[in-house]
């Protein structure tokens, strides 16, 4: 099996797996400047909140190389634009924030050094960034793991994979841990209208891993579900609120739903990283909309009439009601999860 | 505003909108024997349960010209074959059998006729079928806009409207009922993958209409019931069971539990010939699986990865429980549903 690498640093560049066009092509998308990052986050070249959050490190990195050879102000100006604009790349995504605020704080403690020593730290902390994600990863896929039967048919929606992050992946990484570790696995994934993450990257993800899987339009989860063929599902998360409300992508919310309704284990699978504490519900998180042409085109070809209104929202928030369990790289947060999440907190 | 008709018979042919090719082109499909009409209802040429009703009938009508040279004897099997045909063409949809049925009830009590009398009598059984057809829409669009409110959001699924039928629709009916009475409409549109039938039919139909209508993919749905923005549900069916149960476009059984956990009133809108009386519940009725290519082709370009295997039911049963009322042209039917049947089947 080879290795999925979303992105990799080389010299002065940052190389991800163009998500555009995959499955059919695998080819790569280089970016130079912070702003072809930040192009890359916009267009989901690269997407998946830790994915997004490691590449906006990167960006970081990029943007203090780019202006290394300008004089200390200028460096400091340049490089605060670039954390400004990565940091607003995509909305929803709290592990961009994170990132942004991480290479921020490490900046401000680093002010004194001179331009070519902190641009080098910047790219050292991207690593870090990497390394981390990789682990943390290792850890949800171990907790995560627990929960899954010898025998088990999942569930899982968009694409959590290996892509949406810069490791084995949030919900899919608990996947490829219970695979890794000899569990007789059925996943049906659904393919996640609008953008098909699922039908796109988790199919051509799951194919790599040889893991026994079915591609399903999204609404036919709700019968898997009813007729006892589901025994867990496993769903990342975009930003997880201080009460346990998770946003992920569109769909999810519908799946906890009908989860709920019969009794399925529902499980948010996401790092520390993609808490945002400071959000108080669900009612906080600013869902981002996405433009109509990824409702009414599909591989840029048109099948719904000119001049239908589109409402296009990209994730939706779970209420943590809904919720069996949030899977981190800590371990597995259960109800009450206002206490859990302090509790959590004060560990971090 | 120009009518839309989803089938015309015209001298020895029955004139089709081909509604593979909408909404990007309008134009017909042209059949002229009973193995065409077998071909337009299996390939989605025509769709709808009550279109694919009249679609057969109109095939029968063909088979009895086609072999109207030959002798009696001849004429009468090979109109059989063709009843045999065309009742398999698809299997969910009871219409289409109930069309069958009524076509055959015809041809045994008219048995003693010349084959042209015969031929001549079957294609006339074929117009009343349809001008029965918009009588009943119309009933029905009457019947479901008593629960229409004056300034109502309305969500649907699939496409129940002109095209499904041989009138102004089934649940797309009522919305235009209630549209042309003056009430104030927003449609919120499921594009209803895998067909998109939400997305290329229905969108077209409200246009045209000048309806005021949104295109959503199908999983948003979920948020706008919760959130309180959908004031009633309209779906159609293509079986209901003799206890209510209502088999309909994948997707339908999700909305119902979204629904029913959020208090929106959720209505079935169809004909009395959608309703198998002899089917005690829904897991009486057959779901048709259709083709992996619907799921990894969009517009005929593969999406999913080569090699991904797919399930792909065409249908979901949403079990009676979750069904607010039932909308027939002989009223609303409401729970408890196999008394309410009952007593509907002895006045029919």
């Amino acid at each position: 099996m080879e290795k999925i690498l979303s992105l990799k640093y080389e010299e002065g560049q940052l190389v991800m797996i163009d998500q555009r066009k995959l499955p059919l092509q695998e080819v790569d998308f280089v970016a130079r400047t912070y702003r072809e990052v930040d192009f890359a986050i916009k267009d989901m070249v690269i997407r998946g909140a830790p994915a997004i959050g490691a590449a906006a490190a990167y960006g970081v990195a990029l943007a203090a190389r780019e202006f290394e050879d300008l004089d200390k102000e200028d460096f400091m100006k340049n490089l605060e634009e670039a954390l400004e604009v990565l940091n607003r790349s995509r909305p929803t995504a709290v592990n961009l924030m994170w990132a942004v605020k991480r290479m921020r704080k490490l900046i401000n403690e680093n002010q004194n050094l001179e331009v070519k020593a902190l641009s080098a730290l910047i790219l050292e902390e991207a690593h870090k960034v990497t390394v981390e994600d990789q682990a943390i990863n290792i850890a949800m896929g171990d907790h995560g793991n627990t929960v899954i039967p010898q025998k088990a048919t999942i569930l899982t929606h968009c694409n959590t994979g290996a892509l949406a992050t810069v490791g084995i992946g949030t919900a899919l990484g608990v996947v490829r841990q219970a695979h890794y570790s000899g569990k007789d696995l059925l996943v049906y994934a659904d393919e996640t209208r609008p953008r098909l993450q699922g039908g796109r990257l988790t199919a051509w993800e799951l194919l790599k891993e040889g893991i026994p899987a079915r591609l399903i339009a999204d609404s036919v989860a709700a019968t898997l579900i009813r007729d006892g063929k589901i025994d867990v599902i496993l769903v990342g998360a975009d930003r997880v609120a201080g009460n346990g409300d998770a946003a992920n992508k569109i769909g999810t919310f519908m799946l906890s739903v009908v989860a709920k309704a019969y009794g399925v284990p529902f499980y948010v699978v996401a790092p520390t990283t993609t808490i945002d504490f400071e959000s108080r519900s669900g009612e906080d998180i600013v869902i981002e909309e996405r433009e109509a042409t990824e409702v009414t085109h599909i591989e840029g070809v048109r099948f719904a009439p000119e001049g239908i209104e589109v409402y296009n929202p990209a994730f939706d928030v779970t209420p943590a009601e809904n919720i069996t369990g949030i899977v981190t790289e800590k371990g597995i947060l259960k109800a009450p999860y206002t206490e859990a999440m302090a509790a959590l907190r004060r560990t971090l």
